[in-house]
Order: C-alpha cells, then structure tokens, then sequence
C-alpha cells in the first residue's frame, strides 16, 4: 500500500499540535526523546511502543542507552528514495506513544 | 566500583576473538549489526539481551529500525570524559549475546 506524504496544511495543523515531536535535522521526520529513572523503566515503555508499532504495522527508528529512548518517526513508503517522508501513520503512531502515559 | 580499560595484550586478544564485531568510528568501543527476518524477531531478541544486560549491569547504546539491530558496546565508567573506553565487561557482554544464537 503506498502512503501519502503530508500535505503543507496536514503538516502544520498535526505535527504542531504533538507534545514535544521535532522536526529531524534534514530529514522529513519527526523526533522525539523520552529519559526515565533507570534501563527498566525505558524497556518497559519500549516494550509498550514495539506492540504499538507492530499492530500499526509502522515501526520507528529508535536508540535507546540506559534511561533514555530517542525515537525517529517517518513513513519510508512515503518517500523510498529520500529515507521516508512523514505520513498520517507518524502522526498517528506519536500521538498513541504519547498516549502511553 | 570503577571499572578499568582493557590494557593493549587484552584488547588485541580479547576483541580479536570476538565475531563480527569492530572498532566503532573515533571510539573505543565495539558495534556490530544483526540482522532478522522482520520486527517481531529483531524485537525478540533485544528483549533477550536486554534481560542480559540488566542482569550484568552493563547496558548497550543500541539502535533498531525494523529488522536490523545496531549494537554498540563500551564501558562509561572506565573513561567518562570520553564517552567510555573498552573493558572487560564488553568483551563479556558480547560473548553472551553472540551465545544467543
């Protein structure tokens, strides 16, 4: 299934309403970094986001060292030949991240 | 507890003997990159060597998109000033993840 990169007014109204999701340095991705009080702690929520992006069929780009998880959103059907492009699905996938709570 | 540096006889044995791990670029440190079917695999087996590394105390600085699984093993407390340094403990914890199998 190919996926529709954002639209210029889907790009402002959604990626401007997410909490705390940057735009990645020259990339058409979104970026955002989580640190919590010890290595369990950031696997559990990794834990949370790998079956999240498994049901969503959409997985991030993610580092993760010790208490801290550093995760890179784009949709690479998006834009094969540009390494992704963002799509509804990032949009998506942020806002359930966050949902996590 | 402080941990100290391989000394050279160490690291030319020691890391020599591992397999498929190199030097990262510009640091003293080890990487290597796995690679597994789809994400449901790749994920399986971080969750192996997270319970590995937690069990050590020694955890990795690791990144993964999908099915690949980049790993970067160093020690922090025997060089803190510069983001680490190798030590018997990398070499150990790259043993028990390659015994994985």
């Amino acid at each position: 299934m190919t996926v529709r990169k954002l639209n210029q007014e889907e790009r402002d109204t959604w990626t401007s309403a997410l909490d705390g999701w940057d735009m990645a340095d020259g990339r058409d991705a979104i970026e955002k970094t989580f640190e919590f009080g010890d290595f369990v702690e950031a696997w559990g929520f990794m834990s949370r986001v790998a079956i999240l992006a498994e049901k969503a069929d959409h997985h991030p780009e993610w580092f993760n060292v010790y208490n801290r998880v550093e995760i890179t959103l784009t949709t690479h059907d998006a834009d094969p030949d540009n390494g992704g492009a963002l799509s509804k699905r990032d949009v998506e996938l942020a806002n359930a991240i966050d949902a996590l709570g």
